[in-house]
Order: structure tokens, then sequence, then C-alpha cells
């Protein structure tokens, strides 16, 4: 049995981490890692750090570079991709959910399927209604599921969870932990995993 | 005979376009792709972008990981690494140089040079007298070429090829363009020599 497991740090509403969100389970599991999923918010991250918001949205030049460049990343892994109309959208409740029930068997299909309703289908992903049906369709109890995520105890757990990334150095998603050692961006994805690999 | 080519844009003061300068003659070859080298300077670009320096600068937790990564990056390929005492380091002299020889045959390896020595050597490379030894390394007449990079011709030259670096959308550094295809990042350096060997 082997217990190497790589720390996945990402926030619904960032792009980068939806195209490592849909690779990093097969992945992992090729070499034999565990995905630890760590949902967090950046907005505080980036508060935290003096920021108004996404570094993207400080420069118009690399957030007009960042659509066309996702765009011809989907199209290159065959991913569907539609730009959103709104950016960032806020990712509040799908956060809650999968901190909450971050070692359900259920995780990976449910944070790809979130990736994806903000990414594809273009909608709302902080909508109850939504997350309602999107659980309903996963053959889950949306409401308890729900009701549990909306607990004083997961708001506070993914205050301190987001607080306990920015400690150990994280600013910005997709991030990768093996260890103490921080990798950012979609880019290093497999690098992050080979270290894990090796480490184990 | 074969064309095709991949225009390479960056600063001697930026860290990651020294990885891609160590890397992207050899593979830029080994794809029949000749490399259009692009000398700019950041400064201009990013405070047109209202910005005060370099991204990484109003990130303490980025600068910090930058520094992480371009040690774990070097190693892992096995080059030379040293950081800076100085960041970032003014460019100027280089950047003329490099832009008034950029088709000279030792323009790879004085490009290469410039960078170990910001990175490597851990020196000043705005200063004359290090250029000069630089350049007289190389087996070059280095007044002359020193005097011709300090033309006003040059100078003007430099600052509209940053000027129009700007205009087609480029942020950062190394960037790549295969014709209006912007690329950003080093670690996304061969996916721009790929898209450049496929559209040959």
């Amino acid at each position: 049995m082997n217990d190497a497991a790589i720390e996945y740090w990402f926030d619904f509403a960032s792009p980068y981490s939806y195209l490592s969100t849909a690779h990093i389970d097969v992945l992992a599991r090729s070499r034999g890692l565990r995905v630890l999923w760590r949902p967090l918010l950046l907005g505080p991250v980036f508060r935290a750090a003096g920021w108004q918001g996404s570094p993207f949205l400080q420069q118009p030049a690399k957030l007009a570079w960042m659509w066309t460049d996702l765009e011809r990343q989907c199209a290159r892994h065959a991913l569907p991709w539609r730009r959103p109309s709104q950016f960032p959208r806020s990712s509040l409740l799908p956060a809650r959910i999968a901190l909450a029930h971050s070692d359900a068997p259920w995780i990976a299909r449910f944070c790809t399927a979130v990736f994806e309703l903000n990414f594809v289908q273009d909608a709302d992903i902080d909508d109850p209604a939504a997350m309602h049906a999107l659980l309903t369709g996963l053959g889950l109890q949306a409401e308890t599921v729900i009701a549990r995520a909306q607990s004083p105890e997961v708001k506070q757990a993914l205050r301190e969870q987001t607080e306990r990334g920015r400690r150990r150095g994280l600013f910005g998603a997709p991030s990768f932990f093996v260890g103490d050692a921080l990798y950012w961006g979609n880019d290093q994805l497999e690098d992050a995993l080979d270290a894990a690999a090796d480490s184990a």
C-alpha cells in the first residue's frame, strides 16, 4: 500500500485550476499517488497581499492573453471551453461543499462538474439551486450535503484552510504542495506529481 | 531551406529568460527553426501597465517562491545558478548591444554569457567594463561593438522595439511570438517551438 499523496490547492473561480482538475486525478493515479483536495478562496489571499483581486485583473494585457491561452490549451487537450461571461465568479458555496467532503469518494467528480459549470456551461456556481441540481446529478442527497456545507463549522474551516495555505506561502491557484515544497500553476502539475512520486 | 522562425523576446534582468536562453538555441535548431532575438526593457512595459516594477516585486510571497522555483528548475536542468544580490538589475547596455547585433553569428553566445553574468556570477551587467571583458572573451572588437550600441539610433531602436512588443500584447518575459500568437513564460517555450515548427 502506497500512502504517497499530493496536496492540490484550488479555487473554483480559477481558470487554470479547471485545467489541473481535468487531469490531476488520472495523472496522480498513474503514479500511485493520492490527491488531497484543498479548496480555498483566493480573494482573502490576494487581499492579504494588498491586491484588489486576481493579479490578472490588474493588467489588461495579461488578462487578454489569459483568455487566448486558455482557449489554446483547452483545444490542445481536447477539453471543452467557454469563456465565462463573469470573471471571477464567487466560489463560496462549492468551496464549502468540497471542503466538507474532501475525503468523499465523489470529490473528484464533484470538483470536475463544478469547474465545467463555470468554464463550459458559463453558469453561476455559487447558486444553491445550481449546486442542488449538480449534486443530485451525481446521485447524492443534495439537501444534506448543502446543509452540512453551510454549517458554521465548515464556514470557519474554509477560512482557516485559506489562511493556512497563505501562511505556507501559497499566493495563487492552482498550487501543489509536496511536503513543504510549493509548485504553482497548471504548468507545474506534472513536475509536482513527479516530485511526489519520487519522494514516496 | 527552411525559413521558419520563432521570435524570442527577453530582458537580461529576467530570471526566467535565463532559463529560456539556456535552451532555446538547441531546441530551435533541432526543429529546423531560426531564433529571432528580440531584447527589450520590461521597465517601460510595466510602467505603461501602471505598475511600479516587476509583478514579482508587488507580492512578497510570489517573489520568495520565484527564488525557490528557479533554484529547483536550475538543479533539474543542471544549470548553474546563484541568486543575484540585486533584482532586478539594469539591463540597458547589454539590451542595446543585443539589439544592434541581433543578426550576428555570436548573438546566442553573447546573450548566454550576459545571463550567466547576472545569474551565475552575480555581477552588474550594465557596467561598460564588464561588457568590454565579456565581448573580448567572445573574440570580438569590444570597443566597436559598445560604441555602436550607444549610438542614438540604437537607443531609439530599443525604445521602439519595446513599444512594438507592448503594442502586440507582450506583458512580461520571456515571451515568444509565433506569427501573432503570443506564448508567455519559460514553461511555454516548447509549446511555442512546436507551434512554430507546425506552422512552417
